[in-house]
């Protein structure tokens, strides 16, 4: 097959079944590197776009932006990585480099040209996968690449906010929402040194959790629990995409506390003004993290021996792992292993 | 008159004019100090206080907590303070000292028993005002006392964010709503050496905002104008009490910039979780400050010589000074000087 030939799953279609899909991607531009997927995470966000939730999708669509591989091809202007390195790419796959995000270091929060690998791109639900090689991250040896996908979007969405609000083991952190995110938030809080408090409205799980290191596992809800955690937390971060009673989750907060928002919620959330002004507290959000804090948790997560708990699926069984990813049931992220 | 016994100017129901009351403040407890009042501020909460806005208020209500005096008792356990000590008293006037914001220097937040200034609590529109001595000021020598008062409560609360969320004077910040908060918001941020727009609606004030130190000002109201600040400011601090479209404000931040409420604005303020991940933005806010933090401020104003603009009134002519003040005509802040 051609060197520049790319073989993918594809929607084809809003919201329909995958299918097998082959494109010719043409040259290697000179900044871009080449990755042959090994393994690749399943998100919500790529059934998002397949779906065209979001209204921005293009088809045909190839989902996947959790992704382990090796590298295959590099650019000329590619700085620091080689030919058959083992890397990881996320969320993002270019940004312009030139605006002053870019420039301080938060490419992540780019205003410039910036290429999501899953909207207009082609991610990880392929044989190989292209990106800027400022977004290809060099994956630590001591990791195990089966598992460890995962970590490049929904780890690194709950990561960031660990080091934006300078987080230490002193503090009380809860999690609203276990699931891809909320699992491991709790691995990485345990590794961190935090008190832990887990918001689930599947307490099935709590033993799981409580192996995983949260120290309480909550109703999520149980009116009367929530309020009963009055003036508890620090920071919470919410994976939900749902609405909550934010007032009782502020009221949680101990004073100065942050409820840090990662769940795209579509309906405005509700926030009394006096619920901030009383106890010095904040609503933030972000989105996933910049290249050097995917560094940090890639290293992290090696020094810590930190994986996602995940369930292995045949890249060719993707519309399989697609149900079981819908049906809610998949502990706690589905990665793909490329079989082409 | 007897040591313990007080003049002041009260309200005895809600809602009614202010009315001379004279009480007996029982002896000086050891940790209390007594101020004999120079001058107090008027702030739009002793209206709300005056009128149990709030629900909270205890008649007869005696308001004033912008205090400017010098100290006439002294109790046992005062330290640092000494008798005819000029100093300042603002919102608030004890704290419980063994909370956990207590003893970490952010008395604000307390969590225990804490008594504002004029709830429940005589204040400074009086001959004589009560505090416990933590939250006793000392006043600069190179301050002028007639136009400090207001620092004591709009100036700390503008003030106070500036600390929090480390501003520097690279930072382009901006005021919504120029009246006794945003005037001495756009003093402090020209002294920090800041890029400051102001909102307001009224653009009468223009050349005198300019003159303060505002290099942009801009009609609140006006869509178009907001929508043209798209990504720019670090910190907006809103000090009006009523309900603006804060999506498009939350447009108007750059990547990682915050949106900090200081006006008690009752309807809950919608925001989309969109809007704050995209970005990284955040939505804050504080109440007054703490005594470190006045201090600084006290110290700050006095090195910078910054005064709020004020329209002095004896406080005999109290309940003209609250008309003037209601009729929003004030440029920008009435201070009592006490008379009595």
């Amino acid at each position: 097959m051609a060197e520049n030939t790319i073989q993918a799953y594809a929607a084809m279609q809003a919201g329909e079944k995958l299918v097998p899909y082959q494109f010719d991607a043409g040259s290697l531009l000179a900044h871009q590197v080449e990755i042959k997927v090994e393994y690749c995470g399943l998100c919500h966000s790529d059934l998002s776009v397949i779906n065209n939730d979001w209204g921005n999708a293009v088809f045909p669509a190839v989902g996947g932006h959790e992704i382990i591989g090796t590298i295959t091809q590099l650019g000329s202007e590619a700085k620091g990585l080689k030919i058959g390195q083992r890397v990881g790419l996320g969320w993002t796959s270019e940004s312009c480099q030139f605006c002053d995000p870019c420039v301080s270091g938060q490419q992540v929060l780019c205003t410039g040209e910036k290429t999501p690998t899953i909207i207009g791109h082609a991610g990880g639900f392929a044989d190989k996968v292209r990106a800027g090689w400022q977004w290809v991250i060099p994956f630590p040896d001591d990791l195990d690449p089966s598992s460890a996908g995962p970590l490049l979007c929904g780890g690194i969405t709950v990561f960031d906010p660990l080091l934006k609000h300078q987080i230490q083991a002193v503090h009380h952190v809860a999690v609203i929402g276990i699931g891809g995110l909320g699992h491991m938030a709790i691995k990485l809080l345990k590794a961190w040194g935090c008190e832990i408090t887990a918001f689930t409205s599947n307490l099935d799980k709590t033993d799981e959790l409580k192996a995983m290191g949260a120290d309480h596992v909550i109703n999520s809800r149980d009116n009367a629990e929530i309020k009963a955690q009055y003036g508890k937390f620090d920071l919470i971060l919410s994976t939900v995409n749902v609405t909550l009673n934010w007032k009782a989750f502020l009221n949680t907060l101990a004073p100065n506390g942050t409820i840090h928002m990662l769940g795209m919620v579509l309906e405005p959330m509700q926030i009394p003004a006096g619920a901030l002004i009383g106890g010095a507290k904040s609503v933030t959000g972000s989105p996933t993290g910049s290249p050097f804090a995917l560094r940090q948790l890639l290293q992290f997560a090696a020094r810590k021996n930190i994986a996602p708990q995940i369930e292995l699926y045949p890249m060719s069984k993707i519309n399989d792992a697609i149900e079981r990813l819908e049906s809610g049931k998949a502990r706690y992220r589905i990665v793909l292993q490329a079989d082409f």
